[in-house]
């Protein structure tokens, strides 16, 4: 975000994300001053409200900070709404760009982690950034063998699945928020899952100015970034084809020098 | 509820009704120790765990309170953990037994409290209930009007509905929890109005045995009771068929002693 409407009741308590009037995105968004529009991390210069700059603290890697104002912050918020702790149990669905910041975050704020993934083979990697465990969504014996077990899930997954197979993995009053899918929730979500537990279902959207700036000094003490790839602007096409397959750990971020190449 | 394992996290917690072997139910049941199944309302005795006594507190008329065992926790329950209070805006939808009694404790609890109805012709009945507005659901400009409105929605229809048009009354980080139907949520739940708010869909079950206490005596120190129809146990198939077509204001209760006419 780079601006919103700064007035509404939403703004005025930190959550400017959900903006009565709809913040200013990054990118492709309409700014409320000029009508142009944004370009986000396709520009040289970002032009920005005064309330809307943040400080990337000293010694965290610039371009392993970059997507901190994405992943990290859209996995941080429901981590800090939701009171993830020492002794929270937390699971992340799906290993991309959100998943991989949700299983750092998580970690470093004190939480058991799990990693819930449809392939196998991500384990390794999945340890390295935090995962206490894996399970195999697709096995029925490693569901069970989680059954009632995480206080929260963060659903990271960016397309249309089915979450009733995650519902009773949530313990008594758990929650499953998803952050990376908008659309209808198919095959039908099952109200008995919700009823028979007092569980929620809920979605987060990023996170307010003031909350980003606490998780990017969170991530400047414990020296967090995002694991990245570099890329010349010049490889943009191929990096999004590779994007699109998930051919990416976990975030490509453009050398902006190359633009002058 | 009359028993439950009592030992699992949950029972262990003041959480029976969500007993991981599930709790015995006062209707329909399986009696733990004898195998027997449970007639509740329809039985002159009703054996009991110790843990699983309540005590109707003086001045609350008997009859009346019958239904609060049921519809009255039903409604506290979620009232009470979203953390209802002076100052919160709650809605309900639906205005049957669970309603009726949602509208009574909602506003004890201090809430401003909305009803959502399908019907024209529930004002009155509704503004006695302790309604502060009424909206008509079908009515476009009434829901508009109470865009972003809603901490807390008790949604009690008991039947397949549309939950979709609730979301945008709910205010960011508001929740929308369904007491009265257990099934798949038709048509799809869209994530959009989850994720654009922070909102949640969530279930409740009665409550546990300590909070049913609790709501005894809340009930008992406001003088609330259940809406009832006093009927003779000759009249229940009519009754029954009644009930179908949501003819009671608000529930039935049988006179035991028409058993023995």
């Amino acid at each position: 975000m780079v601006d919103s409407c700064q007035h509404c009741e939403p703004c005025q308590h930190g959550l400017e994300q959900y903006c009565e009037e709809f913040p200013t995105l990054t990118y492709n968004g309409t700014d409320r001053h000029d009508h142009t529009t944004t370009y986000g991390g396709y520009s040289e210069k970002i032009v920005v409200s005064d309330k809307f700059v943040l400080k990337v603290p000293d010694g965290l890697d610039l371009a392993g900070a970059a997507p901190l104002l994405c992943a990290g912050i859209t996995t941080y918020s429901p981590l800090r709404h939701w009171n993830v702790g020492k002794g929270s149990k937390v699971a992340v669905v799906g290993l991309g760009g959100l998943g991989h910041m949700a299983l750092k975050l998580a970690k470093a704020l004190g939480a058991e982690v799990t990693l819930f993934t449809r392939s196998p083979g991500k384990e390794q990697d999945a340890r390295r950034l935090g995962a206490d465990n894996i399970v195999l969504s697709r096995d029925d014996s490693q569901m069970a063998a989680v059954k009632s077990r995480f206080d929260l899930i963060i659903d990271t997954v960016p397309y249309v699945h089915d979450i009733n197979p995650y519902m009773p993995t949530l313990n008594i009053s758990g929650t499953l928020v998803l952050v990376g899918y908008l659309g209808p929730l198919e095959p039908f979500l099952n109200s008995a899952s919700l009823v028979l537990g007092r569980k929620s279902v809920a979605g987060s959207l990023i996170g307010g100015i003031a909350e980003t700036q606490e998780m990017l000094d969170f991530c400047g003490k414990h020296g967090i970034t995002s694991d990245i790839e570099i890329i010349q602007m010049q490889e943009i096409n191929a990096a999004y084809e590779r994007m699109l397959k998930s051919d990416v750990k976990y975030r490509f971020v453009i050398d902006m020098a190359s633009l002058k190449a």
